[in-house]
């Protein structure tokens, strides 16, 4: 992992940024009802790998704006992923106990607190997009457009959507590839590639750009959700904090369920050069943080 | 009732805006993943009384608008108000098995189901939204504005946050006014205060005329919850579609568990008043509908 130590640099650096403007934004524990914002804190923080924010921060940054410019929006897009966690986990939907080594939100708070936690996170992940003023140098109509494709993204034709196609799948005997593809398109890949949309166009990046880093923001995404499934089936369970095989228990449609874990790789493989080729528009130096994720992407443990 | 027929006439009329424009918004049933667009439907049609999306239009007609300029946003309103209906049903909140007649969303669909339609919708009503175009003269600032709004009247400090005092109040021996008022302000007031201030500003209406609609609109909103409490205690189980009594089973706290059933009238007819008076800046030919439908929320029997 020496090879990465610039993009962890980065990483981190980021990191920081985003972890302060979700602290400062969400509501401090004690506001009435405490439970729901101890809830929400609790799932939020220490957090993961904060990869969907980061995205969009670097295809800001390669569009010539800041880390600040975009924040709200990057936040946001946190807020929505970590809801979805929390729902995902719920006894109705994968019943999961465990996430990033700790007991899920439902295990702690109790099923009512986990289901409303996820819709408080969902209405304050719009209220930070919709929060003119702490956008530096705002400009209405791009945060709009901004509001819009995450809603889009998020909804019934793209992250609600894919975790129907992926619960409904569970009761199948055999699955198809076709049917593994439309869940990862629509439950990942969607909201990374709108990650990185809304920082290129808040940032003012021309339709050119937007359309190259969406397009490797797609494709990423799905190299992303493979090397997950992969990482379900083979992972180490200490570094993932969640059981391993759980996917198989579930009868989960998975990459690797349908064409095995080398046929997993070569694809996910496969993805991430498309993504990478995607950058061929930008020079070289403003766009080595998309490149390496992309390659870390693929190398991940966790 | 008879008094009321010109009301009806209106409400009927508004009514049918509603539906069709939900109708053409909400993608058709056979969208993939056609599930959650079924239960979705199932949820939002023929769906009840409309009021929140009725009140929006009707506060924007006061202010000088039409129902066009503000569909998008009452619509998005009766979205998240229905989202907050399938999520309240749910096993692990009120386990609720009928509404309006009809089996609950969980009990045809599932609970896995029930839980993304009610994500789905939230995700959809800001889509609705941010949709500029969808109105017939924008003003991107005022939607904003609106949008920032309703997602803090949805949220933690709005509708979910009461959400969260109705379900912990259930665990406790007694109920305080303190504590039913807090729940009742923040479940049900904060979303009616927003349907009428979200009319009001993007229909162009000046602070005052804003302040007015939306002290009507938190005034109308407790008086309308505080009905529904009395209603659930000694209603018509026909007329309703669901079982009275049910608050006093599960322990809820309810104003007539507070006050009573006489005190809760009073209480009713007091803020009814209230919420009138604070129409009195507004010509008495722009101002009857709100205020009928006021009287209107006191006689109410569903």
């Amino acid at each position: 992992m020496e090879k990465f130590s610039r993009l962890f640099g980065y990483i981190e650096e980021r990191k920081r940024l985003i972890d302060d403007w979700l602290d400062s934004f969400i509501p401090p524990e004690e506001t009435p009802p405490s439970t729901i914002h101890k809830a929400i804190r609790y799932a939020l923080f220490p957090g993961g790998k904060r990869i969907r924010p980061i995205l969009c921060i670097a295809a800001a940054e390669i569009a010539g704006g800041r880390a600040q410019d975009v924040l709200p929006a990057a936040c946001a897009i946190e807020m929505i992923h970590t809801y979805s966690l929390i729902h995902d986990d719920l006894p109705c939907m994968d019943d999961d106990d465990f996430r990033r080594g700790r007991p899920t939100v439902h295990k702690v708070f109790g099923e009512a607190i986990a289901v409303l936690a996820g819709d408080g996170l969902l209405s304050l992940a719009f209220e930070a997009l919709s929060s003119v003023s702490a956008y530096p140098d705002p400009s209405i109509a791009r945060i709009m457009t901004v509001i819009q494709e995450i809603a889009v993204a998020s909804g019934t034709r793209g992250m609600v959507g894919g975790q129907v196609a992926d619960i409904e799948a569970e009761g199948k005997q055999t699955h198809s590839l076709e049917e593994v593809e439309f869940i990862h398109l629509n439950k990942t890949a969607k909201m990374i590639e709108v990650s990185l949309k809304a920082g290129a166009i808040l940032a003012g990046a021309g339709h050119r750009e937007v359309e190259r880093l969406s397009e490797y923001g797609r494709k990423l995404g799905l190299a992303f959700q493979i090397v997950d499934d992969i990482l379900g089936e083979i992972g180490d369970e200490k570094k993932l904090g969640k059981p391993v095989k759980r996917d198989r228990e579930l009868n989960k449609a998975t990459y690797p369920s349908v064409v095995g874990i080398e046929g997993s790789r070569d694809r996910a493989r496969k993805l991430v050069e498309e993504a990478k080729e995607a950058l061929s528009i930008f020079e070289e130096e403003k766009c080595w943080v998309l490149k390496e994720l992309a390659d870390f992407v693929l190398m991940r443990e966790r």
